[in-house]
């Protein structure tokens, strides 16, 4: 099948319009488990890009270091403490309708078992940083976006990372295909490959997403569009569109070597209501 | 009785004048239970709504994790620390002139004890969120507001979600009459049902407010108006009006999507300088 | 003799001009003795209004939890954790031009002996809040300056707050007189006398400063004025012209009744540019 | 060998461009030994100056209380808690291609003996504030970056103040040779004296500067610029030359009395912005 570029077009004819009656349980509760004290502010950064794109309600499951850090700068999340923890002896918040998995967090053995826990709900989830390791079992409920950096996608995929960035569109589509999920694998013209073959290159970001960071509030976004968005490969291509182009938004006045990721992920607000007006 | 909409007019009207020469006790003192290590946030945002709605002082009721991050964004508020057990053992901080209880708060048992405290005293009171639950007894020495949204009035009536829905003005009527107390049943065109008959809707706001937060900024904009308003009634149809119509400014320029419960509220400062000028 | 009006013009005349060549020590270290557990906004508040008006340093003397907070919001201050205990005990930071001490503070008898220890410094020194008490002794090396809003006053004096009121000019005198000290009487139209008998009225200021913490910006500000200014008497005189300026300037664009003590004190490096530029 | 003075264009010259196809790994990692409980916010602000200045990222070696702050204001940042303790025991993070070491550091032991531990690393070393200090020997494998004003640099060359103001070049080229190593003596007009004998006179910064914490965001730009340009002398001139250029815009609307550290590290975006579009 054909390889397409996402388009700004395509991200207006899908992107969700709010029911003038909804209340937040009809945008439904995202779960992030994010975080650590060594690395509180990814989970600060996913909670951002999260509570921007549209979710109803968001529960962080995250550190005790971490949840101050988030409240201060997010307060309109809730917390799991030692969520990580919590959530791999099998404990999930209930009334979730979307996953992520994986900003910031440090401890292998328990993010895979709290993969395993999260892949039994029958909601989408994305797996992310911490969380990417290979697995013998990639199976789940619902269905199962990756967001690999070339360097994770080499860690899962056992392949040099310079094999990766001259096959990057037979590679993402190969994993996907094998294992039935959807791969974005970042970088400059992120791929996007879906189970049913459907492959997307987007256009959008810069070199100023080239810190760390960037990839966490993707994460973010990508989380709160699933709970959002009713078809979940509109959320995966609408996030990750979305994503570069408030980067892309931030350069036009200022400077690439100085933007973080919370400077772009300000512009959610301004983009996003561009995008609805467009609708 | 008739069934009012509230106006921008009549809050024009009924917005209290400052007195030149007042000084902080002349606002008198809000007191706020709110938050909790799981819910910091919600304490944040009740603390935003109430320092920008013109309460002399405001005492937050809190836990420390809550304290920390409510001294960062709000650093004109004072604390009792573990102010939820401590209130539900009937130590009660001195002078506070309103209440408001509930956001971000857990703990059921000891919440509905923290209740019946405050409502041995001679102010108004607004009940919210993890404080609103059934109980034998709802008399109270000052008015009670109870600020429940369609799941929380179920909890309370034991109707469905969807019977309230389809009769929010009579069901929020009957409720305030049979108790004695005021009942704002949010959710798109907020009901208030006061205990004399008086009913009105609110036609402000937007689904940008059906997120996790929003009605935490309304509980601590409640408390501070009462506090700040000689008839509580008018306190409580400005506090609604005005709550709705931030949310209705922010989305002129901004996304519905994005819109998160502190957005709106810094907005106060703008919108009450126009209410003030109208006046 | 007279009392005069404060005017912008005397403050154009005596701010000080930095000197080009100055570094950090050029323009001292001021100490702030505040903040508390329960109070941690009051030294944060305290803390923004001195940096923001020309100390070289600031050191903050407080509380574990006030000071977690202070380094996020000013990240330019240093800190004497358990400060109020450490000074009580008679040990004070060294190289230190300018002290204040009450804002937040609730343990009055280590406040006393904290003053007591301050009082031995040839410094300028400003009492606040709840370091002002009743004292025996009111002497000291340096310049003494209390800033007592009504209430305070009448628990210094043991006069009604009415009869304060009523006579705030010849009350405020009496005092800076009798324990030759500087007065601040706080309150529309705030009365600063001296011991020398020069007196005068500040023309800036609204009732949107009658909220909680508005004080404590302009303890930090005196503080850090009183380090900067050759005579103490223009410090003192400065920082309560401004900060009713800086009051005055917000409520042009904003609503009176939702300022709050940050908002104002934001406005220190556009009100101070004018100044300069005047000067 | 000439003095020369630093200029805009030469900036504009040497300003590193980013590469389109770059990721994170391209701007390496930066490491900064920084921030104690008493002085979290000297962290805070060389963590703000090194996210604004390319590095791809950044671990903040420091204390509890220091990261909670940091996570918040700067949540691009990872940590290594207790970091100084580590690193003087020889635990180095991995990766890093450039390393500062001093500001807001206590300690003096444990700074010497991390100091040790980094200069055996083949990567700029920036020196600063508490870890700056005599020592037997300043031999490292890569460069090695001093950065004191006046007052540390008497502390290392056992010369007054005064001596040292008035022979700022002489004396920064002689330690310079000396000890093989890069000396920045701060203050109006910094000198940039290299071991090869070139010396540079930076005419940017104003007396706004001569205040707590603004040598700090300096550190943390030096060490992202060291870790994003490949000729260190020009990262090193860039750093300081834009670190005042910074504040001077500053204090073309605002005063330089109330300027913080910072106000002027947030131009970074716009600064370097017209830099870039310039180069
Ligand atoms: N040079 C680049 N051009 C465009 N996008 C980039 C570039 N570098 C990184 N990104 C994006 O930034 C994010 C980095 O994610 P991570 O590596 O997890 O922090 C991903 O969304 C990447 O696609
Ligand atoms: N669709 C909507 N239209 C207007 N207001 C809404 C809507 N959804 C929620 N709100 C308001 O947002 C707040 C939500 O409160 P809560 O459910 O406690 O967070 C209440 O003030 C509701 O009236
Ligand atoms: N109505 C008012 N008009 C002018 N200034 C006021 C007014 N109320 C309070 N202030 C000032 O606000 C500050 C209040 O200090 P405090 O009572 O310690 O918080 C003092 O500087 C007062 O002079
Ligand atoms: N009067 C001044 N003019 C220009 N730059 C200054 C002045 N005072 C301090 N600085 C700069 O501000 C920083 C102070 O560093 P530090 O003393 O470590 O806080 C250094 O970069 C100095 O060069
Ligand atoms: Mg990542
Ligand atoms: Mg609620
Ligand atoms: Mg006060
Ligand atoms: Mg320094």
């Amino acid at each position: 099948s054909n390889v397409n570029l996402l388009t700004e077009e395509s991200v207006w004819k899908t992107f969700p319009k709010r029911n003038d009656a909804a209340h937040k349980g009809t945008f439904g509760t995202s779960l992030l488990v994010a975080g650590s004290d060594e690395m509180p502010g990814s989970a600060v950064l996913a909670a951002i890009g999260a509570i921007r794109s549209g979710t109803g309600k968001l529960i962080m499951a995250t550190s005790h270091l971490a949840a101050t850090t988030i409240a201060s700068r997010v307060p309109e999340a809730t917390f799991m403490l030692n969520g990580l923890e919590t959530i791999s002896e099998g404990e999930v918040p209930e009334k979730i309708i979307a996953a992520g998995i994986g900003p910031g967090i440090a401890d292998i053995t328990k993010a895979q078992k709290a993969v395993d826990e999260l892949m039994k709900l029958d909601i989408p989830l994305v797996i992310d940083a911490g969380a990417l390791r290979e697995r013998k079992d990639w199976h789940a409920r619902g269905p199962v976006i990756i967001t690999p950096h070339p360097g994770e996608f080499s860690r899962l995929t056992g392949r040099s990372v310079k094999e990766i960035q001259a096959n990057r569109i037979k590679l993402a589509r190969k994993f996907s295909k094998k294992y039935d999920l959807a791969v974005v694998l970042k970088g400059k013209y992120s791929i996007i490959a879906f189970p049913n073959g459907e492959t997307f290159v987007n256009p959008t970001g810069n070199s100023g997403l080239a810190k760390g960071g960037s990839g966490d509030v993707l994460t973010g976004m990508l989380v709160s569009m699933l709970a959002t968005h009713d078809n979940y490969q509109d959320a995966v291509k609408n996030a990750v569109y979305i994503h570069g182009l408030c980067a892309d938004i931030w350069i036009e006045k200022y400077s690439e070597t100085s933007m973080v990721a919370s400077d772009f992920a300000q512009l959610l607000p301004e983009v996003l209501g561009k995008i609805e007006g467009n609708r």
